[in-house]
């Protein structure tokens, strides 16, 4: 990214070689996410992150449609979830599709709550507190199958698990581009081709004319890169997360008593991601164990993601309080799992 | 912004030391926009860039309000007329300020086109093609008098002149942060205080709830960095460059027979910024000339945003085509002036 905050500053569109050079960087850039999203070039529009994307899915598809049926699973992000509420006071209809005590939304259930006027039908690929993948596939083929289109938020599994629309057939898929080692504010959104979507913002047309504004120059070359290298060691970077996950709860399991309950333990899960029920409030462990960085809930009105999260698989007040989320990166060594362990292990024995 | 894409990376929003660190980062870099911006820290909204803060500005302000007048000027960015122009369809009169051969809006016309449903008034702070810099305080004085929310887009004039909503009263006020030397990517929006303004785009509630998504935290450092620097130099830095804009336009008199004209050279301008009618056309130049980068008008339909700013002073086609936008830096140079003099003389005399 370098070089394109002060050399390379120009924006492409005009018509010197400079501006053109930017546009080729762009367009190189542009097919390294479409390696990673299985898709091509032109099906990506780059974005300011997950959330926009989220948004111009969502919105920039219903723009054109005067009302329908909304179907959307409980285990949602904020993101997802608030732009379907945006058209509440719409001519729009809104279910929420459950999910099960593993935080799995169940392909048959979905089929059976599509309606001849269901617009769109949004799954998260993968939840970022509890860890759990869906069956994207299915229900993208039940739901495309019907006309419908598939929006799904696959922000939280690139770079953790192998995933793309190639094999996952969602008819857009939202991207975060500092979600697998790129930066902030930078973000992608896979529009099937052929899929009618408008902008959400206004201004001079860029990006296919899906999203206005300057283009974030060195944003859309650091997603690029990031995009590459996930494509590259996401095989790797699995294997070495899951076990990484799995010494660290068999360390938990060993050092607290009674034994903690993992989150959704019987489902496929990310490697990367695990929810942990304490016996202890998880804010005591975090303000003990000051070197040990982790979500816990924080607020419930408004429920912040893990508590709605926790709260769409059933848990009560008492238990979303005793929940830490824990994740782990490619670059997280055997040791500080280790260290992790014996911090909250310091932590139980202190609060005994 | 370097250590905030690798060791500082988490967002703010958790209880964790590392998160609370990162929120005091943010609460620096806001600051410093509110410095440069001449207003309250907690009255900045940070955005993706200039069109997103134009579009919430204007599509925020008016998300609570049923119907009425609005009136934005001819001059105006492409992200201010579209956003207005996406109301068109609903129950909005939308009205247009002219501009005269100078570019210039008048603010006796402004106020004698005011009713009492007006509920907006867009006029930019300076034009990026023209240079014109508008009458913005006598403007927001007639505007806020009559409590009309006056939108002020001042993406172009920071770093290049002392502006500030101390002086210029805007209710609103769009900042782009890579037209100051800060990151592509990076913007900013003053809110008035008091100002109803509601999100455009939905998720996690962030920037005092204006602005869902993960913050681009480098980007925020990043522009909040660079309005410290351009609160601090752009006295210096005006002075040099209107001296720059002054041999430069002295040089091509020198060299092109018959004169050009400067555009707009009339009024109070923009001191990096000139736009020049040549007697030959401004792309026969960018081909001859490739070491010079300037802008020129592409497309007429749709119009471009040079295109749109000559046809709103009432330039011809042929004028159009004939225009060549030039723009100086910090760091240009006198030498790099008389060459590009040279390289403009030198294409002159190749084409007769």
């Amino acid at each position: 990214m370098q070089p394109y905050w002060s050399t390379h500053f120009m924006l492409p569109g005009q018509e010197h070689a400079h501006a053109q050079a930017i546009g080729e960087a762009l367009d190189h850039a542009r097919e390294g996410v479409a390696m990673l999203a299985g898709c091509d070039p032109f099906e990506v529009v780059f974005t300011s992150g997950g959330t926009e994307s989220n948004n111009l899915a969502i919105l920039g598809s219903l723009a054109q449609t005067a009302s329908g049926h909304l179907l959307v699973s409980s285990m949602e992000h904020e993101s997802v979830l608030a732009a379907v509420d945006s058209l509440a006071d719409g001519p729009w209809e809104i279910e929420t599709i459950p999910a099960d005590s593993n935080g799995l939304v169940d392909p048959d259930q979905v089929a059976s709550l599509l309606r001849p006027n269901t617009r769109l039908v949004a799954v998260q690929a993968a939840n970022p507190v509890t860890g759990t993948i869906q069956s994207i596939r299915e229900i993208a083929d039940l739901v495309h199958n019907r006309g419908v289109h598939f929006h799904c938020d696959a922000t939280q599994v690139f770079g953790k698990i192998p995933f793309d629309v190639s094999q996952m057939r969602a008819d857009s898929m939202a991207l975060s581009g500092h979600k697998f080692y790129g930066p902030k504010g930078s973000g992608a959104l896979y529009v099937r081709r052929g899929l009618q979507v408008a902008p959400i913002a206004y201004g001079e047309p860029r990006e296919m004319g899906l999203r206005p504004g300057a283009e974030n120059v060195p944003g859309c070359i650091g997603i690029g890169a990031a995009a590459r290298l996930a494509s590259k060691c996401v095989v790797d970077a699995e294997a070495n997360l899951r076990q990484l996950r799995d010494r660290f709860i068999s360390g938990l399991r060993c050092v607290i008593d009674p034994e903690p309950v993992i989150v959704c333990e019987d489902v496929s899960a990310l490697p990367n991601t695990v929810a942990v029920e304490l016996p202890l409030e998880a804010n005591l462990v975090q303000k003990s164990a000051r070197e040990l960085v982790f979500a816990t809930a924080l607020s419930s009105a408004p429920a912040d993601e893990m508590t709605r999260s926790l709260q769409a698989i059933g848990k009560q007040p008492d238990q979303i309080r005793r929940t830490a989320r824990f994740s782990f990166g490619w670059t997280t060594s055997r040791d500080q799992i280790d260290r992790s362990v014996d911090l909250i292990a310091e932590a139980w024995d202190a609060s005994k």
